[in-house]
């Protein structure tokens, strides 16, 4: 396919001249509206080695504000991201509202370098993509504005170009042994660049390819592609972004009304353990548990877990018993609130990814992004496209961080409405815990029918085979706490058994 | 002195019981009215190897609420952090509003292994305990509660524990080659030890030694000591933290009234090039600073370039023609605004710290950590006590980047008031510049005579001789243009010529 494209287009001197500054112009321009609409943009550039990326990149940041974008050129992993699913990196990367970053290759390396150099699976290689689409899907449908470049040289060109730098004192230095490896490889990367354009140039984020042959002409190209995405699509984003930001939003429509059905009335809430069960029982799980966590420091594997819950229903206090005998280097906890004003202006995710685990530590989530679906869908905090989107990006995120080999455990929480009055009452009453209730858990409470649909909504979209949800009955504390250390125990040592190893990027190399 | 201390002292189980709950009650008490008053708390622990150190960690956090706090393990310096003055990896480190940051092992570590293994020279020892201490007072002056405890065993205690975890299989991984080799250096470490709690035991951030033969001994006092620190002088830090956070401040009384001695008055803002120079002269500078860019970046040196000056001064444009011919990979531009809701929690040099340039690159800050002296001290967004501790706090930043080995310009746009009335009235005319001008500049043009004052106090405070001010005359703006960017290419080729090292931690190793 790459084949095809006219690599002998050429632009005069005379003719670029005349084009590249109203083109310049419009630019400047469009990125002052993007700014003051708060749109992000991410424009990243793929290509062969010497083909003129570093230079376009050059041409193409000229007219713009430099105030208002970053340019990441990505290397290989650092030991930290080495240390977490593939797309961390990037992730914390994003441009935030207003932003543009510019990428000097980007997530696709993954499927060209690594690929070729043999260090992905074909299987490993098939889920990176499903994992970029994901990746690009989220952010697109969040109002972020993705432009793709690929800059296509032939062969022979590349060669020419290798040469010519070698001959300069100053730039010969750029070229290296891995150069010219990868240009004997000119055929493999070839096809893995045709298979990776044709894998992930969807209708979201399409490819653009650039030939590369002449400057002039690949700079008034990708300058006009630019201009012209942005000015295209600019009133259908700032629309997006608009009504993204919109507080007042629609009912959802879709609430599961038939409460006969909901996952929550069949628990059984009257499960009981005696205290002599409960101590020893206690003892014997904090200290397996202690073991696990040194195994899973050694193995590097990153274990998530994550406590939902209505109010009242015990979080604080499992997560006490659950680090209490753990060795504090080897976990965290994240309480989770209300997203503040710079991460309401990513993608809701975004603060997530931030604080997924390295390999070999645990981090625990009080509240976790299933507020979402959960409190800002109720509570009307977000659009109803919003949440609704959500559980589908909430099980891709998760899906990749299975597959990178963690452990993921989400518990939720269930009383029942009298429970929860009683430990309400009972907190209002004693002086030392009446901080912990507010006005707002009481009107949480008002909502109860309202949560209990998005709560089973919620189990029915992300109970998924690789990461389904613990419903932890707990009415009766002592026994909700020996549930929450066995359950988690039990997950980390079958973990453990499977062998599977985390394959960290620097292992590959 | 460390000899002095009583290291027979014990604790007996009974005694140990009786105390410990009551003290823990408290404790977990006076976490809680910390995170109501919103008061950050720095816990941190140095001392031998095998003193114990982790397990007075695991009994300290017992009683505590697992999401208020977050337990960080120092080890040997990332690649990210050498690349960084040494307190940088710190700085980000820091516990956010209402929270606490234990350390396990700290900043204290360089002085003590560091410099035992030869790495650091006596002088540098001393501007480590310097370059500490600054940074304990700018916190402790911010209203954060810093608390630093040294375990003290003696060497034949340390012996027979390495011993004790030899001989068993589950622990005897953890004494290492090193571990032996420190013990042989005892006496050195010894030493060291003392010299580092007498150079640093100020009245702000105090050591508490504790005594660590005995465990139950041990962990009383470190909960006590904790209990006690916060119990004291609780009143006193939250009077400040609500100081700190008082809109409401008294009005500046330190201003230079006497305007003939300004010395932006001796400025003679009148200087020109001509059209012919400026042209071949901008050409010739960008040309020269993309040479220094790469002279930097393969001699490790970071360069911040920071902007200061009155509205509509021209720090877009300079900027703009700054990096115009420069590699983006190598520089960042990074706009300065009113500090967020999460910046304003943090001491005000945090958001300044976690941009430092990485060796070799540079950071261009459109608006700096000046803005503290100027406009927050003018508008009165900062406490009297704030501003007028800022000069000092800056000096020293500035003094640790440059002896880490950086760059620093920092340019001081003078333009006079008519000429700013052109421009605005100019910007107010052309519908392209139309959206750079806003009631906020003509307000702030009302304050000239304050802002004048703000700024001769800066200049006098903060021109140090290794961070001088440049003041660019910038009546005619590709004058201030030339300026600049000679100015830039001069210290950088200064720099160059010292053939100084930067010693990033890795090469010391």
């Amino acid at each position: 396919m790459l084949e095809k494209f006219d690599l002998s287009k050429k632009m005069s001197k005379s003719e670029y001249k005349e084009l590249i500054e109203p083109a310049r112009i419009k630019l400047s321009k469009l990125q002052r509206q993007a700014k003051e609409a708060g749109i992000s943009i991410i424009i990243l550039f793929e290509g062969w080695d010497a083909s003129g990326k570093g230079t376009l990149i050059n041409d193409l940041i000229l007219p713009l504000d430099p105030r208002g974008f970053q340019v990441h050129t990505i290397h290989d992993p650092t030991e930290e991201e080495m240390m977490r699913p593939f797309l961390w990196q990037f992730w914390i990367k994003l441009p935030a509202k207003s932003r543009i970053s510019i990428f000097d290759r980007s997530w696709y390396k993954r499927t060209l370098e690594d690929y070729v150099e043999g260090l992905l699976t074909i299987n490993e290689l098939h889920s990176t993509y499903r994992d970029i689409n994901f990746f690009e899907r989220q952010l697109t449908d969040d109002a972020y504005v993705i432009i793709k470049f690929f800059i296509h040289i032939d062969k022979k060109e590349q060669k020419k170009r290798f040469k010519k730098l070698e001959k300069n004192k100053s730039t010969n230095w750029r070229v290296t042994k891995k150069d010219w490896k990868h240009h004997k490889q000119y055929a493999h990367f070839l096809s893995a660049s045709e298979e990776m354009i044709e894998a992930t140039g969807t209708a979201n984020a399409p490819w653009y390819i650039v030939e590369g042959h002449n400057q002039r002409f690949a700079t008034n190209k990708v300058i006009t592609k630019v201009t012209q995405i942005l000015e295209n699509n600019f009133m259908e984003i700032k629309k997006r972004k608009m009504e993204k930001e919109k507080e007042q939003v629609r009912i959802p429509s879709s609430v599961i009304n038939n409460m006969d059905q909901s996952k929550l009335n069949k628990i059984n809430l009257h499960q009981e353990i005696n205290d002599q069960n409960y101590i020893k029982s206690l003892k014997e799980h904090k200290k397996k548990l202690r073991q696990a966590e040194y195994q899973i420091y050694k193995r590097r594997i990153p274990v998530i877990i994550l406590f939902e819950g209505w109010d009242a229903a015990g979080k604080g206090g499992n997560i006490k018993r659950l680090v209490s005998n753990l060795d504090p280097r080897g976990y965290e906890v994240v309480p989770v609130s209300a997203p503040n004003e710079i991460e309401k202006s990513y993608h809701f995710l975004w603060r997530f990814w931030k604080e997924i685990p390295k390999a070999g530590h645990i981090v625990i989530f009080d509240r976790s992004w299933y507020g979402r679906v959960l409190v800002e869908r109720v509570e009307k905090l977000c659009q109803e496209s919003e949440w609704k989107r959500a559980y589908r990006e909430i099980n891709e995120m998760e899906k990749q961080f299975i597959n990178f080999g963690g452990v993921l455990l989400k518990f939720w929480l269930q009383i029942d409405k009298e429970e929860q009055l009683l430990r309400f009452k009972a907190r209002e009453e004693n002086p030392d815990k009446k901080w912990k209730i507010t006005p707002e858990d009481w009107r949480n409470r008002e909502k109860w029918d309202q949560y209990k649909s998005a709560i089973d909504e919620m189990f029915f979209k992300t109970s998924t085979h690789y990461a389904p949800w613990t419903i932890v009955e707990s009415n009766n504390k002592k026994y909700a706490r020996i549930k929450v250390l066995r359950e988690t125990y039990q997950a980390i040592k079958k973990r453990l058994e499977t062998n599977e190893v985390v394959k960290l990027e620097k292992e590959k190399q």
